[in-house]
């Protein structure tokens, strides 16, 4: 059987960018940068002041009485000239006026009329953000393969790029398999269980902004099975699907993919839980078999959907942030397989403690309720209290 | 001036949770719980197999042979009895039939026809997740307050809960002030910069599932800023502000809000970056005004409105996670004031190591491209390398 880490290799193999296209600032977010975003301007433009003051003359750093001459505003040019003996009011963000050797804070003045003096001597240069200290025209204020957050779209727009090209995400079929599974909201009948899987793979996908472009269920029939995957797959660059794909005399789902032509790379991973996983592919497209337990849904999902969407979707650093944390209780393991518990993470004195989230059985949707999954690596046996182990960190608030 | 721990109390003990609403599962990604989920079923509804497999009777648990008297798929009743001798062909997540004491995976038996010889003794019990073993009926599944992740989507839905009960997100007015501001992609004119805090903050508050119901920008006079100030508190529970509450001559907004009868509760706080930092209510409204420096508007988004955002959604849980990180150079700090150093984090041998951005000027946006932000407490002076720094995580892929 195929080991948990030489899966993941050929899926992530198989994985490709897809094209670009351009969106607006509004629009970008969670997508992935296509190209550099090089800066047309320097930030600030324009040398301005970082106070509400006065600027004041290299002659004039000090406490003597000095003569208003004018003003500028945030938004106005500076049309004044500061010279000896001679102050300009000036307002944050406002074009320093040539001449100004520093900004002295509206705190350290007194003013009497058309009059001023220094109250606290100023240093020169001070308060005055000079043209391109933050960014300087050409350079690189975004690189291609940046995933864009909140922060990289004000960025953008700070060097006045108003649209972003970007990586597309992947059209994406979801199909959940199982003549036993009905929505939730429905009245169960005897032997029927509710579908969660797909609700649990819909949000996930929505936290990388992807859409489901087909969505459906289908019966444990072979022709129905055939027919479902042909209308996922002329939609999609990938094909998602749940359940049917273990050894079960009604798992269609390998008999169908091969049926119409999909290539199987593997069928099976030596692991816990998420061993029926199976991958496929179908001319330029792929299809990844998830178990029908939901926890090996969710796991598979963590461990080898969300890095496979990323890259597809033009995203380099594919891989949540591992912790390595130490174990705060002992965990039983089969040696020879791997293995991915559940757990919840504490903080102490700049430490991690990992503590399973109880039952590990792979019905037991809870158990995912976690803030991380600890991957136990194939060769390891039981774990001892205090070891450390490496934590899929699922991003949670538990610190 | 007041504390940046007492700014965040007063905001905080302003901020009231709104009314409730009732969204479905495809809806509810990263809203607030407001009643708690109780299992109308159990989970499993009945007992079932965890195997492709045969159900065996109790006296039937190693090597004998068996006949086959029937099938049961997943979706069906149990109609067939397995009694001393017999076996029931069943199929994993199916009903286990009456006298079923274990059920054997296929891949331990030998199949001839309708006789069945098991070649691996099973346990008793082996491979039947009982009914009610991952949830019992009437029991919480999800706790009111939570906040709503995919899992717990999947959770809902694993107990037949098509619909939620949430709380509402706040309606949200975003006013940003400024002369000198004009939109990305048009052409600048002396003294003009971009708008970026605008795009940062849109992008925030999306992913914390909020919208804006109303956007304006306003120029710097007191009839116009009152005027877009009604407006914003018309159609909203909350007013974010950025720019105009200096102490410049043309910052009109404290006496905007102070002349339409909005009350301050601070109007500066002791930190660096975002001293300008004030906050006010209007009835039940609640006005934030941030800075207009792009890194304080940052920096007081995360640390300010995001736990006023959160605590109005619903969450109790309104901090993002702080890591005790230790300081990977020194840091010159002004003692007396709170300081927010942004920095990238590292891990080494379970340790978080944390490293200032570069330049921490507060018109240094490239700065907050960071992973997390140091909080220096006002007692602290210069730091040392070595030294443990508290930091909010900003929830990078540092790790």
């Amino acid at each position: 059987m195929i080991s948990s880490k030489k899966a993941l290799n050929i899926i992530l193999n198989k994985a490709k960018r897809l094209g670009t296209q351009t969106l607006s600032l509004d629009d970008a977010l969670g997508f992935v940068l296509a190209a550099d975003v090089k800066a047309r301007i320097n930030v600030p433009v324009f040398d301005n002041s970082a106070m509400d003051g006065f600027a004041v003359h290299k002659e004039n750093l000090i406490g003597e009485p000095l003569k208003i001459i004018g003003e500028v505003q945030a938004g106005q040019k500076a049309a004044v000239k500061v010279s000896k003996g001679k102050a300009v009011s000036i307002m944050t963000g406002a074009p320093v006026p040539a001449g100004t050797a520093a900004i002295v804070p509206v705190e350290n003045v007194h003013v009497e009329g058309e009059s001023l003096i220094i109250r606290k001597p100023v240093l020169l240069g001070a308060n005055i953000r000079k043209a391109g200290e933050d960014i300087k025209k050409g350079s690189v204020v975004i690189k291609a393969g940046s995933l864009l957050k909140p922060i990289h779209l004000g960025l953008a727009a700070s060097v006045g790029e108003s649209k972003l090209k970007v990586y597309n995400k992947p059209a994406l079929s979801l199909v959940v398999t199982g003549n036993e599974i009905i929505e939730p909201g429905k009245k169960l009948l005897q032997g029927q269980i509710y579908d969660s899987n797909s609700y649990l793979i819909k949000n996930l996908l929505a936290e990388l902004s992807i859409d489901i472009c087909f969505f459906a269920y289908s019966a444990d029939t072979l022709a129905k099975t055939k027919s479902v995957l042909r209308k996922a797959l002329s939609k999609a660059d990938i094909v998602i699907t749940t359940g049917g794909i273990s050894v079960g005399k009604y798992d269609f789902l390998s008999l169908a993919l091969e049926n119409i032509g999909a290539k199987c790379h593997f069928n099976k991973v030596n692991q816990k839980p998420g061993k029926p996983l199976s991958f496929f592919t179908y001319k330029n497209k792929i299809i990844l078999c998830l178990p029908g337990n939901p926890v090996a849904v969710a796991t598979c999902f963590e461990l080898y959907a969300r890095p496979l969407l990323l890259k597809m979707s033009g995203f380099s650093q594919i891989s949540r942030p591992r912790i390595k944390a130490v174990l705060a209780q002992p965990v039983k393991k089969k040696k020879g397989r791997a293995s991915f518990i559940r757990v919840n993470l504490a903080q102490k004195n700049g430490r991690y403690y990992a503590k399973p989230t109880g039952r590990q059985g792979s019905g037991v949707l809870t158990s995912m309720v976690a803030d991380g999954v600890a991957v136990l690596p194939e060769g390891s046996g039981d774990l001892k209290k205090g070891q450390f182990v490496n934590v899929v960190d699922l991003g949670g608030e538990y610190r």
